[in-house]
C-alpha cells in the first residue's frame, strides 16, 4: 500500500487521475490562493474542470468568512464558482449545531460576525461577538452575568479574543450540559513571506485549558467536512479527489473518508513533511501520507485543456 | 515506601513532624487564606510556628503581587511577616531571568504590572503590560513592530491578555533565539463557594499553540522555586517541610526537592486524588503523594501551643 502512495503526477496520470473521479474537492488557503492572491493558473484549472462536467467544491477550515463572501471573493479572482459550491468552517458549524448536534438554545461565540451570519442562517442566536474588555476584579469575573439560554460555546477564529472572552467561556462551560465546539484546530494562519499570525488552535487551546475538556471539532480532518457536501451533492468517496496543502487537516480528511487525495507544494507542508510520514512506518500516520503531489495545481492545466 | 506515605496528621505526630523540621514552606492560595479571607487559624500557626524558633516562608505560583504587596495583604491578615520571606512567581521569574537564563536585553511581558516592578528591581525591562486591543487586518498584525532589544517572551497571569498580545507574543518568538517562560502552569484560579476564572496556564498554552514552542515554567513544581529560598537562606531539605493545596504543584515540588510534604484540604485538591495517585501504580504519580494530610493548617496550633 505505502509503496504506491505519495507519487509525483505528471503526465499520463493526471488525466488518468481525473478521468478516475467526477468531483474534485479543493481547501483555498495555499492551494488556490495565498491571502489575497490567485496561485497562478488556479481559477483556469478551477473553470477547465468544470467545462470537463467535473463537480467542484471549496472545503476550508477558515471560519471567518460566510459562504457568500467566499463566493464573491472566488468571483473577483476570476474563479467560476457559486456560493452552495463553498463549504467553509462558519457555515459548516452552523449545520453542525443545528444537525448533529440539535442544539436547542442559544450560542456563546468567540468567533466573527460571518459566523454570526451563518447562525442566524439556520435559526441560531448568539452571544459575544466584538469586543470584551475586562471590567472589575477576579469575584466580578466569576459572577459575570450569563444568558441562560446559552447551551453551546462555539470557539472560531476572533480578533478581539480576550481574557474576559476566555473567562466568560469558562462560566457557561462550568455547566457539564453546556457543548464546546471548535471550528478548527490550526495553529497559524500562514500569509505570504513565510509570515504567520496565531489561528483559532491557540484560542480553542486556551478555552479547553480553561474548562478541563476537550471540543468537538467541526473542521477538516473531521468527517463531518465530507459529510457535508456529500449529503447534500450525493458524492461517492471513491470517485472523490481531496486537493490540499496541509497532510494533517486536508490529506487525512481524505484519507479519513476514502477519498483520493492530492497534495499540493504551495501552502504550509513539504513533500519531506509526508516523507517523513510514510517512511515512520507508524499507522496513525499513514493517513497522512497522500495519493500524489503536485508543484502547484497549475499542473493540471495541460491535461484538462488537452 | 508507599504505604508510609499520606498519613492523616495528629496527636503526637504533630509535634514529632515539627520538632524534625527547622523551616516550613506554605503556599498561599487554599493554604493560609482564600482570597481575601485568612483560613481560621493560620496567623496564629504561622506566628506560633515562628515563636518557635521555624523559619516560614511563602511559595506561591501567583504572579499578580510583588513582594511588597504580599507582605502588606499578609500584616493586614494579622500575620508577623516580611517580604523577604515571600517567593512568588513574579519575583522568582525575575530572579530566574537573572540568574538562570542570564537575560541580556529586554522582556515582551504578558503580565502583571507587578511582573514589571519585580523585572525593574532586578534591572530587567520590559514593554508589554496593558491593554493592547486589535487594529488592521492579518498582514499588519504579522508586521506588527518589535522592540529589538527584546529577547525573551514571558507569560504570567494577565488580566489584559488579548489576541494582539498573542500575536506579539508569536512574532517575537519565530526568532528561535528569544526565550519563552512561564511563570506557572495552574489552569484555575479558584475562588470562594466553588467558583474559578481562568489561570496563567491558558494563556500560556495559548503562546506555546501559536508558537509550537514548549515555555520553560519558573513556578512549582519546577525545583527552581526552592532553589531559590534554598540558596539564599541556606534550607537543608531533609529539615524542610512544604505544606500545600495542589498535589501537582505544591507536593510534586516537595518531592522533586527532598522536602516533608503536608497537604492541606481547604483548597484544590482531595484526599481522593491523593489516594488515586498511591493506588494508581504509577512511578509518575507516587511525587504527587503527599507524606501527611489535614483538614486545614489549623490543626497544628495544639501542639505549637502546648
Amino acid at each position: 500500500m505505502a509503496v504506491s502512495k505519495c507519487n509525483r503526477l505528471n503526465g499520463a496520470l493526471i488525466k488518468e487521475l481525473l478521468d478516475s473521479v467526477e468531483s474534485v474537492l479543493f481547501d483555498c488557503d495555499g492551494v488556490i490562493w495565498r491571502g489575497d492572491q490567485a496561485i497562478a493558473g488556479a481559477p483556469e484549472v478551477i473553470n477547465s474542470l468544470k467545462k470537463n462536467g467535473k463537480r467542484v467544491f471549496f472545503v476550508t477550515n477558515n471560519s471567518t468568512k460566510t459562504r457568500k463572501m467566499y463566493a464573491d471573493k472566488l468571483a473577483k479572482m476570476g474563479f467560476n464558482a457559486t456560493e452552495d459550491e463553498v463549504f467553509g468552517t462558519a457555515y459548516c458549524s452552523a449545520m453542525y449545531l443545528k444537525s448533529v448536534s440539535k442544539l436547542k438554545g442559544k450560542v456563546y461565540l468567540i468567533g466573527s460576525n460571518a459566523m454570526k451570519e451563518e447562525l442566524l442562517n439556520v435559526g441560531i442566536e448568539e452571544v459575544g461577538t466584538g469586543p470584551d474588555p475586562i471590567t472589575g476584579v477576579q469575584i466580578d469575573w466569576a459572577n459575570v452575568p450569563l444568558d441562560p439560554e446559552v447551551k453551546a460555546v462555539v470557539v472560531g477564529f476572533d480578533e478581539h479574543f480576550s481574557y474576559m472572552k476566555l473567562n466568560r467561556a469558562l462560566q457557561y462551560l462550568s455547566n457539564p450540559e453546556c457543548l464546546l465546539i471548535g471550528t478548527n484546530t490550526d495553529t497559524q494562519l500562514p500569509l505570504e513571506g513565510g509570515k504567520a499570525v496565531p489561528g483559532t488552535g491557540c484560542l480553542l487551546k486556551a478555552v479547553e485549558t480553561a474548562a478541563q475538556r476537550k471540543a468537538q471539532v467541526v473542521g477538516k480532518p473531521n468527517h463531518f467536512m465530507f459529510d457535508c457536501v456529500a449529503n447534500q451533492y450525493g458524492l461517492d468517496p471513491a470517485e472523490t479527489l481531496m486537493v490540499g496543502d496541509r497532510l494533517d487537516t486536508d490529506i487525512l480528511l481524505g484519507s479519513n473518508c476514502g477519498l483520493k487525495t492530492l497534495l499540493t507544494l504551495t501552502g504550509v507542508s513539504t513533500l519531506a513533511d509526508a516523507k517523513d510520514h510514510q517512511l515512520s512506518g507508524c499507522p496513525d500516520r499513514l493517513g497522512m501520507v497522500p495519493d500524489y503531489f503536485v508543484e502547484t495545481i497549475a499542473e493540471l492545466l495541460p491535461a484538462l485543456q488537452g
